[in-house]
């Protein structure tokens, strides 16, 4: 029995390893077109800043290791197209053209960043990051380009983390994001810590305003951003991605959202024993029950587990996720499960929600800091949809908590109940959670 | 409608301030056998260590405040007697006996701390920590006889406390306990770090030893431990608390468990419109459905909001706990919920368990420590009964995951399934315990 991979990341190569560890005797082969398998691509960020010294520190497995392990991997090995018929697919390796086939195949081609679509976006010192090498060009090119003022386009969670990078690095930095109170992840009322530390470390933000174009003779000397010229030497893309679902789509696989492969529970996309798993393809939300696209490390590691053991002949499930995701952002953190209150309401829900802003650790604990906790729920039956926290960072991975009991459809009832751990360099008396939960059922 | 409460602690207060805002024309009066009220007994070790320099920043409210809330403490004020037939109460106020009448009695009497019934146990020089005067009562002797070397017999949360705020304070500390692997509330094989801490900083320990007696002419001089003689200028007892419920059982009110009040869902004991709340009294467990004694701040104070809502005419319930519990020991943390091993098997459970150990952060990432989970399951139908965490401190918060779960009778499957936030700072991209549960599935 062979197994193919696509792809040698988060979602590849864990595909691949828990496929090898379901069935012992199949043969499994990855090909990667990039020249690094198995990385923490989430750690780029802290590569940047230097707080992790070598990228090398950032990979998980080597090639080695997994051949080791019995899993074959080809670096420089793009997959040009997938033949579902006759299942075998055209991978090019060192500029030849190569026929293989495969019993079951896993997709886990990963996405790309996008660039907004304006003037200039290819000038030389216009990058995106999304890879490891991404992370080693950029880092280059501040050292070779004696780079002093970076501009980042977008301030989402990758955003906000290459803010606290470069500041860290001594770089000046500027912001742009069409949104005015970023991240766009987030409603508007839980992110006013954000605004708080971009004016602390002296960050220029241009928030609610729209990048004109890039200017420069032959690399970036400017951003435009609505008609204000605005001096950078680098500028980077963190508007996004979109999944690699171009090859799988020129096969006749079935599409799912935002153009991402369309996956059943088991991983498995619209043919028989071809899986998919990671940023190419999707997860089921617990709260709405239809796909959701977040291409997050977290899940692509999930998905390639489920996917792998499927194609290695054994059974296992994906099960709706809530939609975890989290930041630090300096010395605070945002996170959100299920849905924002804008989200679920444009979901159609009768929502209710309430904020409150509390201590993290008891009052009178040194370096006790305030989070603010949004609850959003079902007016009908209580049922929480979602919640965002953003606070002292380490505070903010309570976020787990709703997080499982949206994944047992709990109500703000059931969280008002749960006795959440108390001791005052942990929690006030009344955990923020709870105290969120005891206004939300207002008894 | 007049409203009673007996003790003005944690459960006493929070019950007196729900009743108040449940019935605003509720007479409420508060009888308190010592001088203050409303104080963050958890805290106190923290004021011990001189992190917290006053030990007024525990008060949360004063009886001032409380007065304009149109509540009416009497501080120095000891309940001596309940008339459960009759509803009144005797109280002495300065020296003189008061007869009270009222509508509804909320008893929150607290507890008190055992001493060991060992020689020498009433020596000046002696003390246990329960109130805050015990504390000032302790911080000033320390002074006063210029302690250099202090004795904590018991090694449980308090006494670990104890231990870390008189090594801060840069006293000699020696250690008693008759368990060999204390803390006593977990597995054995969950406290390695705890060993590992002591050594680091030099603490004298005597584990799974007995005290023989406490020696000294007019005070502490020395303990003698097993045979020897070592000598100490103050010895405290931690060694765990019984509730306060001799008032209540000479008036007639059933006991439970530990001798504590019993009570139903809505806090009512034996007898209706009388209420108890905080360490005299239970709470029920989610896990075996029976009563439980755990006198925790954090139960104290939802106890007395539903003892406080019920008494003053509207109905409230105290849902079963998970049983909740967390300890900082210098650097590290330790939390348990539900029910340890060693307990499970004692409750009849068909038991499994499983350990793990990981990183709490990406194994890259600045500050990434190792974190033990512990998952205790029913091998029936997977059910979670308990988990036990140790770890880099604030990385054991992440208990409260496992207790809401256990509120919501959840299985190992299902702690697998939820997708917990993932960022390199605050987790590796499997959290630790979506590691325990993956091995406890077995998939």
């Amino acid at each position: 029995m062979r197994i193919v991979v696509i792809g040698g990341v988060a979602g590849g190569m864990s595909a691949a390893a828990k496929a090898k560890r379901t069935n012992k005797n199949a043969e499994i082969i990855v090909f990667e077109k990039g020249r690094f398998v198995s990385y923490g691509a989430c750690g780029i960020p802290y590569f940047l800043s230097g707080e992790i010294e070598s990228y090398e520190s950032l990979i998980v497995r080597k090639p080695e290791d997994f051949e080791r392990a019995g899993i074959k991997v080809n670096l420089n090995a793009e997959v040009k197209e997938i033949d579902v018929k006759n299942f075998n697919l055209t991978v090019e390796i060192n500029g030849a053209n190569e026929k293989v086939g495969f019993d079951s195949l896993i997709i886990a081609t990963g996405a790309s960043s996008k660039r907004l679509p304006v003037e200039g976006r290819d000038l030389e010192g216009v990058f995106t990051l999304k890879s490891l090498d991404d992370g080693i060009a950029i880092k280059d090119y501040i050292k070779r380009a004696s780079v002093k003022r970076v501009g980042i386009v977008g301030a989402g969670f990758i955003g906000l983390e290459l803010i606290e990078a470069f500041v860290k690095q001594g770089l000046e930095v500027v912001s742009v994001d069409i949104v005015s109170s970023p991240p766009p992840q987030f409603d508007e009322d839980m992110v006013d810590f954000v605004k708080e530390k971009v004016e602390e470390y002296k960050v220029k933000t241009y928030w609610g305003a729209g990048i004109d174009r890039i200017e420069g003779a032959d690399k970036v000397e400017a951003m435009v951003i609505e008609g204000e010229r605005v001096p950078v030497d680098m500028v980077i893309f963190s508007v996004g991605v979109s999944p690699n679902s171009e090859i799988a789509k020129n096969a006749g696989l079935e599409l799912s959202v935002a153009g991402s492969i369309k996956v059943d529970e088991r991983m498995q996309t619209s043919v028989d024993n071809i899986y998919a798993a990671g940023d190419c393809t999707h997860s089921y939300s617990a709260v709405t029950g239809k796909p959701v696209y977040l291409p997050l490390g977290s899940l692509a590691n999930r998905h390639g587990r489920v996917a792998g053991t499927n194609a290695a002949g054994r059974l296992a499930f994906m099960k709706p996720i809530a939609g975890t995701s989290i930041v630090k952002f300096f010395d605070i953190g945002l996170a959100r499960t299920g849905l924002t209150e804008t989200e679920a309401k444009r979901e159609g829900f009768d929502v209710d929600s309430v904020v409150i802003k509390a201590y993290d650790k008891a009052h009178y604990y040194p370096g006790a800091g305030k989070i603010k906790v949004k609850l959003v729920w079902n007016r009908k039956d209580g049922a929480l949809l979602g919640a965002q926290l953003s606070g002292p960072y380490m505070s903010v991975k309570r976020i787990d908590v709703i997080s499982s009991l949206i994944i047992k459809k709990a109500s703000v009832e059931d969280l008002k109940a749960v006795d959440l751990a108390y001791s005052p360099p942990f929690s006030p008396v009344w955990d923020p959670l709870s105290i969120a939960a005891n206004q939300a059922v207002k008894d």
